[in-house]
């Protein structure tokens, strides 16, 4: 989208494709599977976005495979397409490091309709808790695990706290909501790796702070219907029963991220990522550009980029200007240069942190940064409005509005209450 | 949900029983269907709607089953509860008139699922349109035809036009959206047929100027992947090829409401409606009542009274009344009374009709009449201003935010395109 943007005033002609009709502001995704937004409020249609940009066409399709040779471009519905520049930003996935038969139990947060089937599972476990007599069934629905302790993690660990403490306070007889235990299983010894050691400490502090139980340094070796088991730090093995496991590990590259290296022999990471020259291109095939999360890229220092929107958002530019640059005349672009401002991880109400140009912030000024900057980001003006105002519902209220069970969930197909869930579908 | 309200300051202990964890504004789905809206804005939980009804206990759960004599509720898990009273108010869903093999060609408006599924299906007509070369394929894409010619039928004609000629019309190269042809079929010699007939005129008249054609008086007698067959007036047979269809034709009631009839010995029309005595009883069960769609309920004069929403929250807040008078002494209440306080219908930007205590309205003062209503019926304060700031900014802008192509659609089983739809899932 960024690209396209860019290459607005080239005289250039530009095709988008793009599977979703819609840009989604992954960002804001947790607040979909907690019940504060609505997917229409952080997504944005393409074609509003570009529609006055009329050198550009936006077509909804899926690349399935790629000729390098030919400049050839093959969607799955066997359409094809010919170029002269490609830009490759198919992102990632999420990666159960092979158990793929996890995923079933433990939906990540990727698209809407995982984000939906997560607010799906969350709150239907308040609701099979309440009509559960036995305590450990009870106990089980009411536990929480969160498989990964990166930034996703921490704000979905923080936002089930806020539900279970705040949200549903007063809406059940049987339960207290408030005795729902949320536990984050890390891999890495300590939540928020990414950050410095002192930020890690202030957000594990603000989680425990909210409720949230952290266990670091653990391994998970299998999630199922019961829940998950993992060994921990110092080898032992242990079982969490927990109705509801929640997954943010890490993540892959797409299927046609695959094709694409193989397609042009690059050199991949285990991660299946696409190493890159200094200004983007795939090694051999200068008008093929790889912009995002499914790039190996590095600064001019040798220093690897991390897999974050920013980094895609300045890829995605750089590559329309030097397309354009190439197009206007012999004089070629400097390489891609990765412009840090800063990284930013929200906790909860008035607990964030924050590391900005080396500064660190937390608590409630972190926090304000994090409103003031997701709010700037979104892309329509309208979402920015509706969105502050949910917040300052939410903030004053403890409301969440969009607290639906809708659709289906991943899972939930051994309970006895799973008749439920269908049924208005079905009718 | 409005006889558990009306039941808050009596002496008695209430449980509500829903298959849904929220309740839904009815009148706006078709703006969630035809992406102005977003699902959470127009649904409220209702958790959180009764929980300072400290007497209340709300359950999801669906009633599958009744034992009037031991006075027992079954529900789809096999759970029981006995009441002393009962209020039974599972409403209606469409009906397709025995052509049940329709509904997957013909989506209707009832859920929450159907008007995102009926938005998938709309836009992503768009989005084929856009690539299919052949010209007769292009105009099956960009004909809509609507089956039911009364308010939703209305409703969805006049918002189809609106994104037809104003939202998408910058935003596609190949197609241009004005060309989309909108058809509503209607059986009844003319369109809001419940309404009076100068108001019914001049609702024609508005859809006309905004591009949809009205087919009165035909009858549709096939629905198929390529479109609808219908006879029209003059007995002649017409085929209409279209790939969207949407059905906003009659109700019937539901699986459970048929139940109670049986189960009750209770006299039903062909719809399935329940006929119950004055205060709403079933004759010879005076502590079971039905209200809203499902009960055939007349005022003391005789009038039938319609299916709307108005009835059955009058309705629910009666039964309630009913319950504490007798629970009180031996002073029962009057019969049911309904206060008809008019109808109203919208059709687009600026244009709706009006019957309020007879006095007819068109034009721009009923649509301002519309708005304001439905504004302050939804339930949540916080809706009502984010919805306003919705519509005022597609009023200036014509834009609709929530145009989302989510989920997967009902059909589409047939066409090339059709695995663009699920991928994201998939991954």
């Amino acid at each position: 989208m960024y690209a396209a943007q860019h290459l607005r005033r080239g005289s250039v002609e530009v095709t988008l494709i793009d599977r979703r009709n819609f840009h989604l502001f992954q960002p804001l995704l947790y607040q979909v599977a907690t019940g504060s937004l609505s997917p229409g409020e952080i997504c944005a249609p393409l074609r509003g976005i570009l529609s006055k940009n009329r050198n550009t066409r936006v077509l909804l399709g899926e690349a399935a495979d790629i000729d390098p040779e030919a400049r050839r471009l093959t969607l799955t519905d066997n359409s094809t397409f010919e170029y002269d520049s490609l830009i490759i930003a198919t992102g990632s996935k999420s990666s159960y490091y092979g158990k793929d038969e996890w995923r079933g139990w433990a939906p990540s947060l990727k698209t809407v309709e995982e984000a939906t089937s997560i607010r799906h599972k969350i709150l239907y476990a308040f609701e099979a808790a309440e009509r559960v007599d036995d305590a450990d069934h009870r106990r089980a629905w009411l536990t929480f695990a969160i498989v990964g302790g990166g930034p996703t993690g921490v704000e979905l660990g923080g936002a089930l706290a806020e539900i279970a403490h705040h949200t549903l306070r007063h809406d059940f007889r049987s339960i207290r909501p408030q005795e729902a235990r949320i536990i984050i299983l890390d891999g890495a010894p300590r939540v928020l790796s990414a950050y410095p050691e002192d930020l890690s400490q202030r957000a594990e502090r603000s989680l425990v702070r909210l409720g949230v139980q952290v266990r670091s340094g653990v391994r998970v070796v299998n999630v199922d219907a019961n829940g998950v088991r993992f060994h921990t730090a110092d080898g032992r093995e242990q079982d969490l029963p927990a109705r509801t496991v929640l997954w943010a590990g890490g993540v892959t590259t797409t299927g046609f991220g695959r094709t694409v290296g193989q397609r042009t022999h690059a050199t991949t990471d285990k991660g299946g990522r696409i190493q890159v020259n200094p200004d983007l291109t795939i090694p051999g095939f200068p008008s093929i550009y790889v912009v995002g999360d499914l790039a190996d890229a590095r600064n001019p220092d040798g220093k690897p980029l991390p897999g974050v929107a920013q980094v895609a958002m300045q890829g995605g530019a750089y590559a329309a200007k030097a397309i354009v640059a190439r197009l206007n005349g012999p004089k070629e672009l400097p390489p891609f240069r990765y412009f840090d401002k800063g990284n930013l991880a929200v906790i909860g109400r008035g607990a964030a942190v924050a590391d900005i140009f080396g500064l660190h912030l937390s608590g409630y000024l972190a926090w304000l940064v994090w409103v003031f900057i997701h709010l700037m980001y979104l892309v329509q003006f309208q979402s920015r409005i509706v969105v502050f105002i949910q917040w300052g519902f939410q903030y004053l209220t403890f409301s969440r509005g969009a607290r639906l069970i809708t659709g289906t969930a991943v899972t939930d197909s051994t309970h006895p209450g799973s008749t439920l869930r269908n049924t208005a579908e079905e009718q």
